[in-house]
């Protein structure tokens, strides 16, 4: 029989809210079998970095990891945001391990190449160690990734968590799980109109491409749509867009997979 | 036949110097058998605080873990040096994976009781799941210890990361290995007077007890000693207090253990 596997991606505006954390970490535990859980937290990054006096670094509106940042990003989210998780889900009885890409060897990255922009310490995931993953989810074990992953000279790098959540998505259907992509944040789902609240339930990738062409799809889901579509081209079954408190909802959200 | 296992401790000094901590690492790479490592990393935490504009709350000359506090060492202990010590490692070839007692539920403490002084969340160790320590060590994994622990409710603590190396090494003995300790600091060993640099090769707890009542051992030091003797009393085989770019030499420093 296959082993089904459910990846769970949470972003900072969720990781920021002690209270909204603790429920979905209520709600996390309680979903049965096989889980990963990977997490971003830019939102209390940018915080830190402003206590800390730190500008942050910004061409063409995009942010740059210099070494300053990859420090604090490092901090926050391998640090205290990782280790607040996992001690909020052991509390639930579940059984957290916290990872980056450097313990284990997990996930090895390196440094994006530059072309017009020099993005710093970002890095570009070049292979995930999905044995040493399953050998963790065999022994019961959850583990709960922070968007940091290591390449060459013992370099850590900051890795886009939607990223980490869809790279490992694809890479543990080679480990023989039959694997689903939740992809979380504030909102019920994919919206149809940025003007209001009504939601696909199922988008195609014709769909897609139409709400693109019309601006309707908003800025930032287009990436999160383009990690669901690559995710379910590379094996994985079902990706779902969904608001982060409606994860033991098996009908919330947006739903992505093959033949829709 | 019994496993031999070292568990190294090092200190805020080498975490905070770059080059030191690199060639660290690479000895500690070169460590052969089962091994742990324990850091701590007051220096840079304390260096984080000044930055973020966060006094250090002391009364009597003790530091007191407030909730701010126990942020900052939370990113600094498990971020920001255990994720650099991790990849350092991994990048000589040293299969290493970092944990706080939350991870797996590693090490469990209690927050501090309220006698005179309040000393916050600060964790005094209750439990170490030597199981799943020795789990990781029979797969050939080498754990990283930071110097934070979790307790009730999914609290977080600040903990002595010389009191976790120490407690650690005994409850590793309850696992069946023949334990040694390594208490590494910036100098020698155990300095016999304050004012030259001669060190002790051994020291029985008759000379703790005299260098105590003369003045002559450092204010600093006593706490180790301490740790090292209630290690030995309770099954490890030896403890030395030594430099920390000496861990591969089999005679450096000062050497506690049993009938000397």
């Amino acid at each position: 029989m296959t082993p089904d596997l459910t990846i769970v991606k949470i972003g900072g505006k969720v990781t920021e809210d002690g209270r909204l954390l603790a429920s979905f970490l209520t709600e996390f535990s309680r979903l049965e079998g096989n889980k990963i859980l990977v997490h971003g937290g830019g939102k209390t990054a940018g915080r830190v970095m402003e206590k800390m006096g730190i500008e942050p670094k910004m061409i063409n509106g995009r942010r740059i990891t210099d070494l300053e940042s990859l420090d604090v990003v490092t901090m926050v989210y391998a640090g205290l945001i990782n280790k607040k998780i996992v001690a909020g889900l052991q509390n639930n009885q579940c059984n957290a391990m916290g990872l980056t890409g450097a313990d284990l060897d997990s996930i090895t990255a390196e440094k994006r190449k530059v072309k017009d922009i020099d993005y710093g310490y970002a890095g570009d995931i070049t292979k995930v160690n999905s044995g040493v993953i399953s050998n963790f989810l065999h022994q019961g074990i959850v583990p709960v990734f922070c968007s940091i992953t290591h390449g060459a000279g013992g370099q850590l790098l900051n890795t886009n968590a939607d990223t980490i959540a869809s790279t490992l998505a694809k890479s543990m259907t080679s480990e023989g799980y039959r694997v689903k992509l939740l992809l979380c944040f504030e909102l019920e789902g994919v919206l149809k109109h940025q003007d209001n609240e009504e939601i696909y339930s199922t988008i195609s990738t014709e769909e897609y491409k139409k709400g693109v062409e019309n601006g309707q799809l908003a800025e930032g889901i287009i990436p999160k749509l383009q990690n669901a579509f690559e995710a379910i081209k590379n094996g994985v079954s079902e990706v779902r867009i969904l608001n982060v408190q409606k994860i033991n909802d098996p009908v919330a959200g947006t739903l992505i997979k093959s033949g829709i």
